[in-house]
């Protein structure tokens, strides 16, 4: 017979567990969620990937692996960027080719960017076809004189890897899935006359005259087509190879060149557009058909590569041996799954559920491998390089993304970040112009909006202890990046300790008030590195902190905003601080940019007036009526973007909201955090207030949902705000797990009565990350009116 | 003191001399001459690069090594195909860039067709500057409008691997040399303000709006330029990579886009035309400068490659690794003298030396290397392969070349020859067409011309016992190439035995013959290897035999001539058989065209009614007045390349003067021949009648000059003539000499008396493969006077 020792004995066992039940509630009420959770709902089931689809948020709809190469999605339109010379004005409506109230799909594209402002790719159209073969997409109005099809949001399907919808004209059921560089196609044809597949090779987001420099295939044999498609454009410089698979043998095709080239040669002695098996040029559209005798289904694989029609061959044969559609599906929700449970989160309602992994889910469609399965990719001097222990990754919106999605992919996916800042310095190595990425993409910088952030991302990592990259070799990079005198306006900021108004390049407030800040980042990896200083009479991160206070040179403090200040010192007139166009910033007016001193808020509070004066302005700016002319100014979002003169919707201001707590009111960034959160991500096609760029508005979403945000990437520093979640587990790579568990929370309760970390309050309102990676808990209790003594003043 | 052995003594020596000069008086000549010949002048000095310059021959004066990759050589202007979209008709004239009698040059390319008919390359142009800046062409007539330049003919100097020349506008001495994949520069200025080097990639031979895809190029550092050439045009997909590398310092530089794409984006914050290092679009041109110093000397090496820009570096790498200008002209022409030397002549005159060397040399330049060093080359479809054993060519203009370029590379380059045909099995490999090249064009086939004579290359070499190349995959290849059905003509031809002409293309009875041809070698290569039969009725030989009659199908006995025969079986009228264009034949009319059929003379004798009549046509031919609508109607060469009727300045005919020999009179292909070469091949430069057709005008002319001819290669019999030489040495790679010796040559002693092959006489007037690569000696007795019984009806 066995003993029982006392707390062996099941009633002692049950009054701790009543004991603990009462203390901690929300504990057990998390537990008994994610067990339940775990066995009977997936992750990936509260994503809706139509969010952010329908106006300004710009993303797409379709299949794609975490990070994959391929993004299949629907191209519902794409307006050329002219038309007879004259400007659309639509063509930044299709950044990501779908749009969600329109009434046609034109195809299905294979690269897409999420959430970009200005946009690209779209590449490798295929739309099935019934009866007449049409080689021209035809209109929204008039559908029927192309081969784009109506369909209905109700036969329409998307979740994380798989998309499908009606097409109502061929009577076709598309279904798209992948791989990290296979799109896989099933099409279920209704009718079997005729049945056909059109591959466009025109086809593409943000086109023009001259899109194509050019394209080219080969009917390999009676079931593989390669070749490849040659642009320029936003990437000046770009290809994407391809191979395509089909299920069933192509019984006949034909291939027209609707922008042949000046000469046409020795090739016009064959008929080309029937049963020919090669054809190249600018403007290259086929119709393949098939003889669906028993079987209503073709399937179609689609891998593309960024090195060769050979490298996309071997991409399918290793990632798609079979044609099990299913399977595929499933490995790519698994894989999603796996990268959305690193975030378990408990929410007070399903449309918090689906809005927090909807964000995820975007978080994770904004950068994007690039290479193909023997790691060799295109380099920037348009060579073939190969990865040499890092996965390479492209689609860098660095002036978005390193505010808060590198940062989160720092603590998420620290592996996958070292391997973008390996990316970075692989990219910065192959350089002409010995720089950093501003913007990579697929083997080119496209040199969008402004600053070298990189450096920012590269800072974050290093301080925050991120292995698998070379610090030296970054810092290097970084001092580098950070001299070039030719790049948009360094060379006047450098010379004057501020970007001279009247140089050429407009934009010169916030070009040196970022610069500012990116130096910063530059010093804070030197500090980490003291090897580095060369003994010179002025100590290298002593530069770079001297110029991470340019901001103070374009402050008038007349005015109490930023402003352009010309060569001769003075302030630029006239100026108005509610306009953003031509006042010398960037998607942002004086009121939002006049903020944007990450890096040393406190200082900024001084410069600005002081607390007082500080905190009202902030109050204005949330709250203040935005006069409709100013409105229109706001580059590419919404109105639903903007509240007050506040522009959420824009990455400029993403920290405003969290400066209260340098203040002596850091509850109202607890207020504003849960006002925006409600006002700007909703679960909806329309919920989104801006572009998502590339994840870095679902990044921001995700940390303030959590109830932290890292104002300044490169400090380890985190600014606590009110969570809106009710819990969450952050499982790291480390192994280890963070936990944030919040008590009290509800629509009412978003003020911070206290917080704990580990069970001991905290009195100032910032984390660090290493409190982060070491895991622990941080638990906050929330009511209904600030606790005006908490963290005031920091 | 010596003892003397008798024949040790210089009398009795000297008595044995006087018998030998008695009985064989050229052999003793010949020696001497080759003895003072090889201690004080060099083969390359009897080559004058010129020749072919002016008019149609289409050669170009540069710089290229034997084979050479890189064809160094200046422009003197290239017309656009169209202005306005005017056809100008004048973009034939500069298939090669240069013609003699233009004033100007533009500027020096790195890539040149030797005598084509229709053309392309042009790659890379530099010229020096000095002054103003000028970034147009500028035209001839008024070159200070642009960065062309003056010149005099008397400064111009051209041997094999070196031009110079010196440019009167810059005042300049431009000199260039090559090695197969670099050509290298030499820039001496008389002043030294503002010296700089344009870069023009838009400058290119036929050109016309959208010739360029695209061109990229990145200023590495101060001495290294890299980029590539991307064109569409008679190759419809072809790109140059290149490095430049300058022996000094950039001082400064700018490029300009001169056809920019329908968008610049976020480049356009840069000023990208000073000093800004990369640059990419249509039509990009630019200015390098130099501050000279002390040294009024800028070299420039310029590395081309298939396959990417670091492949250019690593040629330049590996093959010029100094700056050592003359060693690298001395070794090309070593290089140039060894081959050169694989054929030593006696001849009667400095001019027919001159011709001799200059037409070996145009056969040497004829195909060209294509594959870095490393063996990397881009193939047909756009990847990059690897040439595993063997050396990667292209440049096959098989059409022309089959003829007597190939055959003469079978004897004197059997190694090159053997990896020419394994460059067109790998052609052939990556073909999605299932065809050997018909024309290969630097990873393209630009498919000029008809048949697909690249079987008669294998053939020839299979049955002339080439080693170093798989005879099975050669016959596999051919046979699938000869049954693609979709190939011009070919279903027509396989179902009715003939081309049918009312098919869409032209040329029927040209395709018929010629396709008939090429069958006929097919089964020569079967004949050895009658494994290959499969046991079917009909034997696969007998099949392609049975192919090879298919001539009969369109002769027309009623007229005695070669006329387009319809579907219904009857023959097309109106019929001119003197006219060139619309009556089924292509580069010859049916008086030259009903002479094809190289592969059976006999049979075809008796087909236009036996030996009486058959001569009397060839006479006629030969001798005929032609009105000057027919002449006018002659593609592409000039008045002086017709004889009567024969047209030389074309390939259709050049086996024609030789079939006398199957008749009663051969002595009128000794007459003939004898006749033709002066009057077709001129040391001058408007000396060649027509396009030098990479080599084939060439190889012809070294033919009937040694006395031989491969009237139908695939058969391993050579039909003599009377030889021009005095005497020749032909150096085998297997280390045996052939040795053609002529006694009583002379202007008037154009006949054979007799011929002895090593010592005995042949009543034959025919040699086969066998006698010449086992070595041995031709002696031919030459008189004023036919002798009318040597080698009738064979």
């Amino acid at each position: 017979m066995r003993n029982h020792t006392p707390n062996q004995h099941p009633f002692i066992l049950n009054a701790s567990f009543l004991r603990i039940l009462h203390s901690s509630f929300l504990i057990l009420h998390f537990s008994i969620f994610t067990i339940h959770f775990s066995f009977s709902q997936r992750l990936i089931d509260h994503v809706n990937p139509f969010i952010g689809t329908m106006n300004a948020g710009h993303t797409y709809p379709g299949a794609s692996m975490p990070f994959g190469a391929v993004q299949l999605s629907p191209d519902t339109d794409t307006i050329p960027f002219s038309v007879n010379g004259k400007y659309t004005g639509e063509v930044y409506k299709y950044c990501a080719g779908y749009q969600y109230d329109d009434p046609t799909i034109v195809g299905f594209t294979h690269t897409h960017f999420s959430g970009t402002g200005h946009s690209d790719l779209g590449d490798i159209l295929l739309m099935p076809g019934a009866g007449k073969v049409q080689l021209n997409p035809g209109t929204e109005s008039q559908p029927d004189k192309g081969y784009r099809s109506r369909y209905a949001h109700s036969t329409e399907k998307a979740a994380p890897n798989y998309y499908s919808v009606y097409l109502e004209d061929p009577k076709v059921k598309a279904e798209m899935t992948t791989t990290t560089r296979v799109g896989v196609h099933r099409y279920t044809f209704d009718q079997a006359e005729n049945a056909h597949l059109i591959l466009d090779l025109i086809h593409g987001i943000y086109t023009y005259d001259g899109k194509n420099a050019w394209t080219f295939l080969r009917v390999e044999n009676d079931t593989l087509i390669t070749g490849y498609r040659q642009t320029n454009g936003w990437a000046r410089t770009r290809t994407v190879y391809f191979a395509i698979s089909f299920s069933q043998s192509i019984s006949t095709y034909g291939f027209e060149n609707n922008r042949p080239s000046g000469y046409n040669g020795f090739w016009g002695k064959f008929n080309q557009t029937k049963d020919f098996p090669e054809m190249a040029g600018e403007g290259i559209r086929g119709h393949i058909h098939f003889e669906l005798k028993d079987n209503p289904v073709v399937m179609v694989k689609v891998a593309i590569s960024p090195v060769s029609t050979e490298g996309a061959i071997e991409n399918m044969r290793i990632e798609v041996p079979s044609w099990d559609f299913d399977s595929i599906k499933n490995q790519g929700q698994a894989a999603w799954e796996n990268e959305l449970s690193k975030v378990k989160i408990e929410a007070s309602s399903p449309e918090e559920y689906t809005n927090f992994y909807t964000a995820l889910y975007h978080c994770y469609l904004g950068t994007t491998i690039y290479m193909d399965n023997d790691s060799t990719y295109k380099g920037l001097d348009q060579n073939i390089h190969t990865a040499e222990g890092f996965t390479n990754y492209t689609t860098f919106s660095l002036w978005d993304t390193y505010r808060a999605l590198h940062p989160l992919y720092t603590i998420l996916q620290p592996k996958r970040n070292s391997d973008m800042i390996n990316s970075m310095l692989a990219h910065y190595d192959q350089s002409v112009h010995k720089m950093l990425p501003v913007w990579s993409h697929y083997a080119n910088d496209n040199w969008c909006m402004i600053g070298y952030h990189a450096v920012s991302v590269l800072a974050d990592a290093m301080v925050k202890g991120l292995s698998g990259f070379d610090h030296i070799r970054a810092i290097k990079a970084s001092v580098q990046t950070s001299n070039n005198e030719w790049f948009d306006g360094l060379k006047s900021y450098m010379s004057n300790s501020f970007y001279v108004a009247e140089d050429q390049s407009g934009n010169s407030v916030s070009k040196t008030l970022e610069f500012a800040y990116d130096d910063w980042t530059i010093a804070q990896m030197l500090a980490l590195h003291p090897e580095l200083s060369d003994g010179s009479e002025i100590d290298l991160k002593e530069y770079y902190l001297m110029r991470a206070d340019s901001y103070t040179e374009v402050f008038d403090s007349t005015i109490g905003f930023m402003r352009p200040r010309l060569s001769n010192g003075t302030f630029k007139s006239p100026f108005d601080p509610l306009d953003t166009h031509g006042q010398g910033f960037i998607e942002g007016n004086a009121w939002n940019y006049s903020l944007y001193v990450p890096h040393n808020p406190k200082a900024l509070i001084s410069l600005m007036g002081g607390d007082k004066r500080f905190v009202e302005h902030l109050d204005s700016l949330f709250t203040m009526p935005l006069a409709d002319k100013y409105i229109e100014h706001t580059e590419d979002i919404m109105r639903a973007g903007i509240i007050g003169n506040y522009v959420h919707g824009n990455e400029p201001s993403h920290h405003v909201p969290f400066l209260y707590n340098w203040t002596s009111q850091p509850w109202k960034t607890q207020a504003q955090t849960r006002a925006i959160l409600p006002s700007q991500y909703k679960a909806a096609a329309d919920g989104l207030g801006g572009n998502d760029d590339c994840g870095q508005m679902s990044a921001w979403m995700v940390f303030a949902s959590l109830g932290f945000y890292p104002v300044a990437p490169g400090s380890t520093e985190y600014a606590l705000t009110s969570p809106s979640i009710k819990s969450a587990e952050l499982l790291l790579e480390n192994g280890k797990t963070f936990t944030v568990k919040v008590s009290h929370q509800g629509p009412k309760n978003v003020y911070i009565q206290a917080v704990y970390l580990n069970g001991k309050p905290l009195h100032r309102l910032f984390i660090t990350h290493a409190d982060l990676v070491n895991g622990g808990t941080l638990e906050f209790h929330l009511g209904p009116r600030p606790n005006t003594r908490l963290g005031i003043n920091q």
